[in-house]
């Protein structure tokens, strides 16, 4: 089946990081599954990162190799630098996204290096992969986080991100990517942005947004992100990676709620919702402690919804 | 100082109509006040329904009264019928919403009255208000209630909807809004049912959405409004009115979210957030049973955050 809208399910990385609690790595492989089965066709699994500084993210290395045995599933994994792209391709990852903030003060934070060191990892990781024979090349995106904001800087002015998206593909990635790590993002912003970094790097290498729901404005942005035809959205399953001390202030935008509005306004993403929406179970019983996001599971579908994939079927 | 977009706080009738507290008459007016000194330059105080039906409201007329000593504020209120009308004009309210619920099986369910029925009621209003002198006329808005599908019907038909509209101002009304009181909408939906109402109606005589957020698409419809050129947006405070057996399930649109939104993105609601924010202590404190919702008052404003308004005051 096509679809008009890809979801990149972020939730066994960016959701597990941020979470106190270690998923068990049977727990995460059921949820993967489960997710495939419902009809999600990329997963980032996890990160590359050593294990002392995410231990729930130690055993990304199975991960990737059990979600690769999924067919047709496209398995993604963060990297942070060369070392973690060696990883990953050692591991078998289909696509890789290397995260670069706007943000300096981030970046130093983050990844303790300056953006020139970032894009002289990002140079190496293109040659490693530019060596590898054409069945074992994962796709490269760099991925640029704080890029509507920075809790550190406040402000990122968009011509930093416009010049470090171009940098981003003169070192070689194959895509750039725009994150809203913080939660700052508005609708205006997130058309604006999409159309200056398009502008300089071409429509085809920017197709998606990782947003956050911090501020409540996830799905208004991911409207605004599909008026100016974007077509990859991350999201995360329950919310996950909420933070615990603020109610309801989700992380990453809730992959349940992306597929209702999405499936809603006859966009066809290929998820069955009623089975996605029971994916949660695993995610409660393996995070006892964690909270779980979203608003369509709490409510329930509408009487008589019908899918944009079904109706799509029916044509 | 000019505003873009006027937001009509709905949480005195829609919030504590919905909840099983029933705020003090004092609490009420501290609340009302303190939201006009926030800026909110809209508010509708209450409704015109039987004490029976409604005890949470029956102090209405009493709020009404103070609230009409607030100088630039409009107070409105919503009425079922003639009755309901005769009363809130007796108060003083400066405009009137009588909901027509779209869905005849819910119209039949909340006001007891088929469209025939209810068309009847707004002539009589309509009388009514043409017999008065001038500065004593309320502005009459006919509210289209279940306006993108109900709990009983599932899907409206959009030429259901249309069809109601025109009937409305026809019978006399001044304009009509569109209710999303089930939270089925969304975005594509908004934008083609405001086109479509606007086409036989004018553009003029629908300028108003009422939102809920009951499967967190309300930002997101917010968003599709602004797209076709919608001014005016009911919100609640604190998202008053979500259920409290579904976490996060909120009711209506949360004003803080609402404004932040729009603050953000340049446009003007000459609504103090911090401000605003600060009024939750209010319903926190008269009301300490109830959940209060929003993601913007949990997270904080971004570092470094310029409304709309100071730039306005700047230029």
């Amino acid at each position: 089946m096509s679809i008009d809208i890809l979801i990149s399910e972020v939730g066994p990385r960016d959701g597990l990081q941020s979470v106190r609690s270690i998923m068990p790595l049977e727990a995460k492989k059921a949820w993967i599954a489960a997710e495939a089965a419902a009809g999600v066709t990329e997963i980032e699994v996890g990160s590359f990162v050593p294990a002392k500084i995410l231990p729930q993210l130690a055993d990304t290395a199975e991960v990737v190799a059990f979600a690769r045995t999924i067919p047709g599933l496209t398995v993604a994994a963060l990297v942070p630098n060369l070392k973690g792209a060696e990883a990953a391709v050692a591991a078998g990852a289909h696509k890789i996204t290397l995260p670069l903030s706007a943000s300096e003060a981030h970046s130093l934070k983050n990844l303790r290096r300056t953006h020139a060191q970032v894009l002289e990892e990002v140079r190496g990781i293109v040659s490693l992969i530019e060596g590898l024979p054409a069945d074992r090349r994962p796709r490269f995106e760099g991925g640029l986080s704080t890029a509507f904001g920075c809790t550190l800087e406040g402000d990122v002015p968009a011509d930093k991100v416009v010049q470090l998206a171009g940098q981003l593909m003169a070192a070689g990635c194959d895509e750039v990517g725009l994150s809203d790590t913080t939660g700052y993002a508005n609708p205006a912003q997130v058309k604006g942005l999409v159309r200056r970094v398009r502008a300089e790097v071409g429509e085809h290498a920017l197709s998606g947004l990782h947003l956050h729901n911090t501020r409540g404005l996830g799905l208004a942005n991911v409207m605004a992100g599909l008026e100016v035809g974007i077509t990859t959205f991350d999201s995360s399953l329950g919310g996950l990676g909420g933070c615990p001390f603020a109610p309801g202030a989700s992380g990453n935008i809730v992959t349940e709620d992306l597929v209702f509005m999405l499936e809603a306004m006859g966009l066809r993403t290929g998820i069955d919702l009623p089975r996605l929406i029971e994916v949660r179970r695993i995610l409660a019983e393996a995070l006892p402690g964690e909270a779980l996001y979203g608003f369509t599971p709490e409510a329930g579908l509408p009487l008589g919804f019908v899918p944009a994939t079904r109706e799509a079927n029916f044509a």
